[in-house]
């Protein structure tokens, strides 16, 4: 299985690009269409604006008993009804980054709740996080959604308790690029 | 600051081997020397055996009493008596990898005291810790150890206690490459 995957900002794939909005710092060039691809990508294909590189890896925070809970509700992706799709580049301080894991881990679930906010929006909204701050990237994470237009209501709900919790005070750099599929 | 290293088994660098010795598994080709490249290296560079690819990332299990710990008392890497050193790379089980956090922290330090037992041999052996499960290498991590003639029989008997550890039920690949500086 290859970890690797790459969000090609260009004219390709099927995920058209309906509205990129900088949240915090630096947005992204509008493009047309997201191009996912399970693979690295090299360099930057022809016709294309930008290319976020990542990976995903082990859980960094979450405990047995949330992991347990949260594998008991949450869906898979490529659901036939999710149609909208939201790609949030993030990127975190340098304050965030040297504390220690106890304290990170003490921002993250006891004081702004991450997961347990998140369990509210499931089944509904279903969630890939990958990482890409260790591979020189200028973002730490990139997480991407996938949900029926139906719970478009509560997912941007879900965006601002997110954006309004302790964590999100270390959080310097954040895009958020919505999307529908169109296959074409 | 590139957080990228490469370890080039070959005839190149300061550092001269002195054995390769496989602990689990599969060993490393036994070379001339190894060349510590703080970059990424892109393909085997002519005249070497093996490359392995590395970074440095955040702490991924320690807590803010040990990371004060350890700061007050680790010691940098380059000191000129630490003509020694030793490469160690490790993988771990899937089993390992599929633990929530709170389940590999405790098997990682109340379990297996993995930094309270380094501390003991602090501040003669200088350490870095390089993360490379996440880019697709057939280790997980590689640890640099340097130190001077003097403590190599402590640092022989820390690694004879890790091993003997919790943690290390779940390493399924482990190799030992002695070296020495030889700036010629």
């Amino acid at each position: 299985m290859n970890n690797r995957f790459s969000f090609i900002g260009g004219k390709q794939g099927k995920w058209r690009v309906v509205d990129v909005r900088g949240i915090f710092g630096l947005s992204l060039e509008l493009v047309e269409r997201v191009n996912v691809v399970n693979d690295a990508v090299g360099e930057l294909p022809l016709d294309s604006s930008w290319v976020l590189q990542s990976f995903t890896s082990n859980i960094r925070y979450a405990v047995r008993d949330e992991v347990n809970t949260l594998r008991a509700v949450q869906p898979v992706l490529n659901r036939l009804e999710a149609v909208c799709a939201v790609l949030i580049p993030i990127k975190k301080s340098v304050q965030w980054w040297e504390m220690p894991q106890d304290e990170r881990r003490a921002i993250f679930e006891e004081e702004s709740h991450h997961t347990a906010v998140g369990l509210e929006y499931l089944p509904g909204v279903a969630r890939r996080l990958l990482h890409c701050r260790d591979i020189g990237e200028p973002f730490d994470f990139l997480t991407w959604f996938e949900f029926g237009p139906e719970h478009t209501k509560a997912f941007d709900e879900l965006l601002l308790r997110m954006r309004a919790s302790k964590e999100w005070e270390y959080v310097e750099r954040e895009v958020e690029v919505r999307l529908e599929r169109d296959d074409k």
